[in-house]
């Protein structure tokens, strides 16, 4: 069991994770090597102190060299389920791992894509965010996907391998995947409905049946990904230490709020590791 | 008058001038060219984002060159009072100087020496913050200097100037003003005593009769500072958002509570920035 398991490879993740270390604390980062888009993509960055105008790939080629620097290896796994169990935490990942933990950092950022109405509603009723968890569930039926990112592609070949029939709703350019099964939807959905369970994805001009939709994003949101979080307009309530409603539990980074800026998501990753430290120190 | 002014030119308050100056806001920023003893004299910082083992001097000099090209210039002066006046604030200077603005962000520090038993008690009443504005006052009597750096020397002069004797107590090295009038003390004084007014200064094994005391620090505690603010163990307390308890008047950095850390002060600095936007755009 290690100390902190921290969720998300953003800048909010990648600060934690220094102060960690530099620590000695022992932890997990989940993520991706790649760390972040949203770091990638930006254009340039003008107001991150010490580093003038630096691009968004210079800065995530930066924060890579200063992780292997430090000897921090991210872990390449998507965390799908947070639990709080008896003053420890377990992590499933999609990948099928489980990890435990003493205390958890969520720096899983905030969904650029609003959700479509009834996506929340039908979580668990035919709506799900985990391909590999619940792909097999829909053996020789039709899904619908909604997917925000290229990135997650993989997991879109995943359910076509299971599915008759696959809608791809890509919120994304340059769709590269491909498939018999596969009808590629270029409009976004208005809304899911169904009865009991999913039955239908609507759009404004038609419908589809569906025995199910899988909703591929980037960042799960936090009341799916943590369950008891307390969350405030979307986003995680935290004290000024970070410390999320849940004894243990710390958030950073965008998912906490805005502004959603570097500086801000580097600061809070660190706070958040230093309270990890002192929670770790108070309850050895 | 600016749409902001800054209070110190640590690292708080430079992310909180770039980003002002980003969203195109007026400010000053008040401190010192040098921006911050304590950046310089880190050794060294492991864990800020981006730069990796970097020296407190580099860091500082980066934040120098930052400044520079963001054509920010730091006015080389010692904020001594903050007033807020009917949606508006006025700032008062050390140098004489007195400025206007619709905010104020907060980014003093801490002081690392501790306050003497009876300094805050006797501000007032013999005990001044203020070698410029109560200088005169001593004219021809006895007052103890209690020093914290270095860079507060020229103070000493102004003060020995007017003083027939100046008791010099410094708490930094390579002290290097002299004068007929300045005896320097070195040990720490224990408390600072008397009935209406300050009359004597004590140390562990022995007592001086004076009539004044001078503090001269490199950051004046916030409730000297700023009248009416609130402060919890010493430090502002703040919302999520850096908003203290003075409408329009922010903290950021270590004067809002440890971890002590740049990439904290860099954080809030920015956030508060970010909510002083969000405050001017809201009262027009």
């Amino acid at each position: 069991m290690t100390d902190c398991i921290i969720i998300g490879s953003g800048v909010a993740g990648v600060s934690a994770a220094l102060t960690l270390k530099a620590n000695g604390k022992t932890f997990e980062l989940l993520g991706s090597a790649a760390l972040s888009e949203k770091i990638t993509k930006a254009e340039m960055i003008r107001n991150y102190a010490g580093l003038p105008n630096i691009t968004g790939a210079d800065f995530c080629k930066a924060l890579q060299d200063q992780l292997a620097q430090a000897e921090i290896s991210v872990k390449e796994e998507r965390a799908m389920g947070v639990y709080a169990l008896n003053g420890k935490f377990g992590v499933a990942t999609q990948e099928g791992n489980y990890y435990e933990s003493k205390t958890v950092i969520l720096t899983c950022g905030v969904e650029s894509v609003k959700t479509i109405d009834g996506e929340t509603e039908f979580t668990g009723r035919g709506v799900s965010f985990c391909a590999t968890c619940d792909g097999f569930l829909y053996k020789d039926k039709t899904i619908a996907v909604l997917c925000t990112s290229k990135r997650l592609e993989h997991e879109i070949g995943h359910l076509a391998h299971f599915a008759k029939k696959v809608y791809l709703i890509p919120m994304y350019k340059n769709v590269e995947i491909q498939g018999d099964n596969i009808e590629i939807i270029r409009k976004m959905p208005v809304k899911i409905t169904g009865n009991s369970r999913v039955e239908t994805v609507v759009f404004k001009d038609k419908e589809l049946a569906v025995d199910g939709v899988f909703s591929l994003r980037e960042s799960v949101s936090p009341t799916t990904l943590v369950s008891g979080i307390e969350t405030e307009n979307g986003h995680i309530k935290v004290a000024r230490n970070m410390q999320t409603n849940l004894v243990g539990c710390y958030a950073a980074g965008d998912c906490t709020g805005r502004p959603y800026q570097y500086a801000k998501a580097v600061g809070e990753g660190n706070v958040a590791a230093h309270a990890v430290s002192e929670y770790l120190a108070a309850n050895k």
